[in-house]
């Protein structure tokens, strides 16, 4: 499978809750941390998601965004995965920032070109990538 | 009502899951395949969402994902539309991608120019477009 | 903090519905009107989000739909902020669209320059901000 999102964290299944419509997924990735996805309860039973499971999280470039100077802040989202910034590339309206993690994995992140300038996003920059757990798809082997 | 979102499909509710917070609703397309949403139970409610009601469901481009070679992976996203690449429009950072389904509906998803680039998008390709169902808004008519 | 999403609103919880995995939150919103967001059962008990507690509502620009002539037509999603267009700022695919809000308060939007073109979106239309309840992070003061 080659897939357009440009963030895929292998890991391995770690808890999953399931409600009427909805499940949540934890996964532990390799290198560690971990990531929450919301996926519905069908594609729970589909892809027969449980602990063990193999798994590879999915995330779009564009729905990561990036937080810096989060001292004091507490945010709704489940993910939230601090590293330093790696590179940025600019384009007309977005940039694309490539933020490291300590375990040697990079997320990428499309925000807009103002957003970069407000935050001081350089390379060396300490940032936060922070995920919606509904904004993560989670892909199996069939 | 115009509305920014490039994918709009006009179908009917086949079906409507509700839990105390969200509920899925299953729709199908005008032409055949089904699209599923996430929508609050409020909004179930409010929208009178039931079998048979006619709806639109309208998907932003940026919320749609391109995968090729999908053989051998299973991915939670709800809604896989199999179809052919059409036509490929290139920005600085993003492109944008238009995907012919059988029943002659076309998806637009706006991917990184880099993700066109490591899919060989082209005319011609078979592609699939993915789309998470809490990406799907519905409209109806008041 | 310093967050990359363009959109911040303050406000205040008004109300919490809570399922098995998620949870739907109401914030009344500094200004006048009510954002709506779903955040998982988790992060709703670990920002201990209860009526009064004290809120922003944070939202990618690229999350936020523009509708315009809506009447006649009712949307699943949540939040729908009724204003006027300050000003478009066009990129070669993309263009950020401002809608001042009635109160004061400015939603940006990213959508595509097709989109600006569809539905002749220039300063003094009249335009209505579409957002999901589930692209809406909530944060909190630590």
């Amino acid at each position: 499978m080659k897939i357009s999102a440009r963030n895929a964290f292998a890991g391995t299944v770690e808890h999953v809750t399931t409600g009427a419509v909805n499940a949540e997924v934890r996964v532990a990735i390799a290198g560690g941390g971990t990531i929450t996805a919301i996926v519905t309860r069908d594609s729970a039973a589909a892809l027969v998601l449980a602990p063990g499971r193999a798994v590879t999280a999915v995330v779009k470039a564009s729905s990561v965004l990036v937080m810096v100077d989060g001292a004091g802040t507490r945010l709704s989202a489940r993910n939230q995965l601090a590293g330093t910034v790696h590179a940025v590339v600019e384009g007309a309206v977005h940039a694309e920032v490539a933020i490291a993690l300590p375990g040697g994995a990079v997320v990428l992140a499309v925000i807009t070109k103002d957003s970069v300038q407000a935050l001081g996003l350089q390379p060396g920059v300490a940032a936060t990538a922070v995920i919606k757990a509904s904004s993560v798809i989670l892909a199996v082997s069939a």
